[in-house]
């Protein structure tokens, strides 16, 4: 067995053992909590992942993308995918069609009337039907509409369309008391005219261990947590032992006493900042601060260090955000107690489309 | 012919006039001064395109990893590479005396003395000889010796090494007046020692159309102005014109009236902000601003937009980093007056190592 030291760097590897904890303790707070636990697979984008969360007691999987779709339909995963996104353009809605057609239960999001006649129309062509949620807007600023009225109305005209039929209402992420208030005030018009909302979608890795306090919620959507990351630590919803994925990497430089480069940039750990300070976590030097990068290299603060490392040495990364790294990389390494265990492609990285 | 309209979104096109017009430019400018050019490929990762700058006077290439010099060496691109990166460890020890075999000259820097005794060692191992440059930091504060003396007793001591032969320095990028004043003091040391230094090699598209003030350079690596892109804009040495990746973008929701979102986010136009305050330039709304990125949506602001543009519209964005947004998609298209003339594999996407 090739043990993680032949790894060369840098290299991408994910904890079994932390993997596996992290996967139970998702779904056992969510099932103790009568959610349904929907995870997001963007994060780790590789079926055998997606597979473990299903036999752990998911209800179905959670894609942004129609290739990830494609991606996770092909390997078997599940029959129950929602797919959180806009669909718009007749090459996506033909291929959205195809999936339908071959997927028990795929549910898709919208926001806007435009998508809702294209759906309509391509769910006509390919005699198909469309299951549809709302997405809603409540406070992340991004997509979604924008009142609970909003939602009533859009909800009410896309259902008229033909092969359109309403499932229910979807946020990212949720947070009080917006996304409470919010989908009160929208369930409340949905029931006052007799319009079931079987679904309610909420979601986020931040507020995962929350999502009890939204008793309307059928269901969690939360991607980040099959790993965690800098992200989630900060957030004090995980400590670094929960942390699965690191970034492996070499010390190739020591230019001055006070600086390390590594052979990680951000063609691995990738620039998303968030509002924390570095760009990772090193794991053997906690004082370190990786202050910038480029694409081949990580620069490092040492100056907070008292042991600070040589040219040659190996560090782990536990990156900001792991959803992004995932995408950087062809494979994956599955590591427990020093050993590779499994090699995995990420099969469904760069579907972008 | 496929139009560029047929392609779904998101999707990278190049514009095959505006990339000739900048590989002849930069060819020409550097043609002038006397100066080699030695185009950065990470910039394309395309062996096509390398093909056309080695076919424009191009000296050689420059690679920052080893999997790139892997594959352009493989397409037969060139016979002259700098791998301008530390290669630390046996793995990639053995892959560079591998290339160093196939290749009529293939140059590595170096900063530290355990870069030079690996080599010296796997040369020694493989019956290959090593040129190497001394990379120098003259500023820009990431990889490189920090001072003229460093650079000269570094080359000295790795020289002596068995099989290791020095052919000159380096840095990135260019920059008044340290990098002057650092080579010249380093020249001169050398110059009294009366050992030659063939290669003095510059870098950076910022600093490419100022390279004849460093006279001393006997080359240049510039990466970006094969494309260009936002940050090579607000630097003031190319138009928007002259910019020839664009990421093709759908406006997929218009959640409120100045807010616009797109199905380009950070998976393909990457969180680089550099200092730029916007996450790319749309072509048709100047006065918009892309104010976020996630994962698979991009948030303009229109405020500023006295028109706006509606669901279902196609948008072209300048990235702020054309570099990072290769590395993010498996194919880019090469396009001319609305067709798509050309489909390049990215063939060194993802090559980490």
């Amino acid at each position: 067995m090739t043990s993680v030291a032949d790894l060369d760097t840098p290299v991408v590897t994910v904890d079994l053992d932390i993997m596996r904890d992290n996967i139970r303790r998702v779904q056992a707070h969510l099932a103790r909590h009568s959610i349904g636990n929907r995870p997001h697979i963007k994060t780790h984008k590789i079926p055998a992942i997606g597979r473990m969360q299903m036999e752990a007691g998911a209800i179905g999987i959670t894609c942004q993308k129609l290739g990830e779709v494609e991606v996770f339909v092909n390997a078997g995963v599940t029959d129950d995918v929602l797919l959180t996104y806009n669909i718009l353009g007749r090459q996506k809605t033909d291929r959205l069609m195809a999936l339908i057609k071959r997927v028990r239960r795929l549910t898709v999001v919208l926001d806007n009337d435009v998508v809702g006649r294209e759906l309509s129309e391509a769910a006509g062509h390919a005699g198909a039907d469309v299951r549809f949620l709302v997405e809603c807007d409540t406070g992340f600023g991004r997509t979604g509409v924008q009142t609970p009225d909003e939602a009533f109305d859009l909800a009410r005209r896309v259902m008229r369309l033909p092969r359109m039929h309403f499932e229910g209402l979807m946020t990212f992420p949720n947070r009080d008391p917006n996304t409470r208030d919010f989908f009160e005030r929208a369930l409340a018009l949905f029931k006052q005219a007799g319009i079931p909302v079987p679904v309610v979608s909420g979601g986020g890795t931040p507020a995962l261990f929350t999502a009890q306090n939204f008793p309307m919620l059928t269901e969690h959507r939360a991607g980040t947590c099959v790993y965690n990351d800098a992200m989630v630590v900060s957030t004090g919803t995980a400590t670094w032992d929960n942390c699965a994925m690191r970034v492996r990497a070499t010390v190739v430089s020591r230019p001055t006493p006070t600086r390390a480069i590594l052979d990680a940039g951000s063609k691995v750990l990738t620039s998303d900042l968030y509002f924390m300070k570095g760009y990772g976590h090193v794991m053997e030097y906690p004082e370190a601060a990786v202050t910038g990068l480029s694409e081949e290299h990580g620069t490092v603060d040492l100056s907070a260090c008292a042991e600070r490392p040589k040219v040659g040495d190996i560090v782990h990364v536990v990156p900001n955000h792991c959803c992004v790294v995932t995408n950087m990389v062809d494979e994956v390494y599955g590591v427990r107690n020093g050993a590779v265990e499994v090699t995995w492609p990420v099969a469904a990285r760069g579907k972008v489309r």
